[in-house]
């Protein structure tokens, strides 16, 4: 079935009962007042700063039909918002989904897109609360999210100091390996074929660790979905410094090194889209955040005094250049 | 200058200047903690219920550069949101702005689509907080708003009783005769020509006229974006009862019927877009509202129980039909 033949209303009665099922005893959920359906949702707010963010996937500029199941889209869109949730150290509460259709979309697909997001909504108690349906020649997914700061604190981008240890959480370059294999058509073994996929599909948005970076005095976030140098680059701008990273302690993904040898650290440190937290803060503190999460944590780096600007040394100290410093649109 | 040359993080600090401008005393800007430049906004939400709504303007789908200007686009995407917010009796507070551009893209431009939200911002006392920037072969403009519930009640869309009267505010069909004579290019005098442009272009959201109908205890309404007809079936499916309208009551602006003749009616039943609000409430509280409003409020019917559904009669009480029920998206 064509969402033509299903129509607006139909289609937004289909997706009202998607989300609808994935209704539950969260607080997203109990404080819902008003839902889908009217002209705006209604909740009540918790005591908290509230937090919003948006982003959008436009097809052929993020995204390719070519290779991206519809599941996977509707992951990855609820994904990079999400993630900038996490790098707040806040709670996700509620959604606003923009869906953007071609008029010979599959219903099927929609629901498939649909049941992509609840996946992780499910998972990190958000309630998708309202949104827009549009026909278009393209397909475009916006998210709107509403959260709430954890505690008293959020992290921000212009809290770092000179003599933090910057850090991060995971491992490196396994989404741009990802999309490299797909975007080139490029043969792995399953095992890594497999990691690389669910890394450029499925991100992990890291809100557990940045809910524990608040807890254990972290002040300084951002998520690593430009590239890691980047993404610093954003922190030492906001924060009025500079930074230091020890190549050599990058934490490469073993399956991105064995895929593509002597470009691993490139994919790591330009690659973008791996959407771990970028943090900085005290010895002591990042040392609490490594031992308490439950994904690994690896001091790469330090803050220093100086010109806002990321210098990467080789392991006998000497500066090492990146071509492309991470994505950008409008390049023309 | 071309959004190209600009770059990415120049689009940014371009979009945040001409934002930064708009800081002002309003409670809006005052419990904003973190704005545009970081993961997320963070604001200090107020005691009332919290609401929110997304929609998005599409180049070729919802409007046209043939003929659009670029500030009437930015007031236009902002305005459909306040709608919604007027819709339910809302304060609206904060913005988000996702804003797809082609490359080749005027930065001038730009920054007249921005200015063109910040007249209505400004006037509402909205924030805008945060968004996203992309490059797309075409103008995508999505806009999310916040906002809170102006005292303890909101406006739904599910409260009409049999018995309440049928209302609305302001003149309808003004919006949809702008766009016959836009698109099929019908020259009418300077007056008629100045008065449509306007009601297409930029729609006055009807924000003090919802805080007063919530004031003075309507319970119902929705704005018309789709259509009279279309936007009332959806009060009746949603509360479950009928409404009768007398054609003749409608408030058909002047301008439409000089212009359009015998086609006016039609236009104000099924046109849409003129972001008038439709209300329903009993008799005493309908005059309440009509006599303190700033704009004109007319009364055009009655709830009725029985299916829901509409019913418009003409003078000597017989049926009229109209043709399409109101603008919908995915007919093929």
């Amino acid at each position: 079935v064509k969402v033509s033949e299903l129509g607006e209303i139909g289609l937004i009665n289909l997706i009202a009962k998607i989300i609808g099922s994935s209704r539950s005893e969260q607080p997203a959920w109990q404080n819902l007042v008003i839902g889908i359906g009217d002209d705006t949702a209604a909740w009540r707010p918790g005591k908290n700063l509230q937090l919003a963010t948006t982003d959008s996937l436009l097809q052929d500029v993020h995204f390719t039909m070519e290779y991206t199941a519809w599941a996977d889209l509707g992951w990855k869109a609820m994904a990079v918002n999400l993630s900038d949730i996490a790098a707040m150290g806040g709670v996700p509460r509620y959604a606003l989904v923009a869906a953007a259709l071609p008029v010979f979309t599959e219903v099927d697909d929609v629901t498939k897109m649909y049941h992509g997001m609840l996946e992780l909504t499910r998972k990190h108690g958000v309630a998708i609360i309202g949104g827009d349906t549009d026909s278009a020649p393209m397909i475009i997914i916006n998210v709107s999210l509403i959260g709430e700061a954890s505690g008293a604190q959020v992290l921000t981008r212009s809290a770092a100091s000179p003599g933090d240890k910057i850090a991060v959480t995971g491992q490196l370059g396994t989404a741009a390996a990802g999309y490299r294999m797909l975007s080139e058509k490029l043969n792995f073994n399953p095992e890594i074929t497999k990691k690389l996929k669910a890394a450029f599909f499925r991100p992990q948005p890291r809100l557990p660790e940045g809910q524990l970076m608040v807890k254990e005095g972290v002040k300084t976030a951002i998520d690593i979905s430009d590239g890691l140098i980047t993404d610093l680059n954003h922190i030492c701008h906001a924060s009025k410094v500079s930074a230091r990273i020890n190549a050599a302690a990058v934490p490469v993904a073993s399956e991105v090194k064995t895929a593509f040898g002597s470009q691993a650290l490139e994919l790591a440190m330009s690659g973008g889209e791996d959407y771990e937290l970028l943090f900085t803060a005290p010895a002591e503190i990042v040392e609490q955040v490594r031992m308490k999460a439950a994904v690994p944590v690896t001091v790469i780096g330090e803050i220093t005094s100086g010109m806002p600007g990321v210098t990467v040394l080789d392991e006998k100290g000497g500066p090492m250049y990146f071509g492309r410093g991470g994505w950008e649109h409008f390049r023309a």
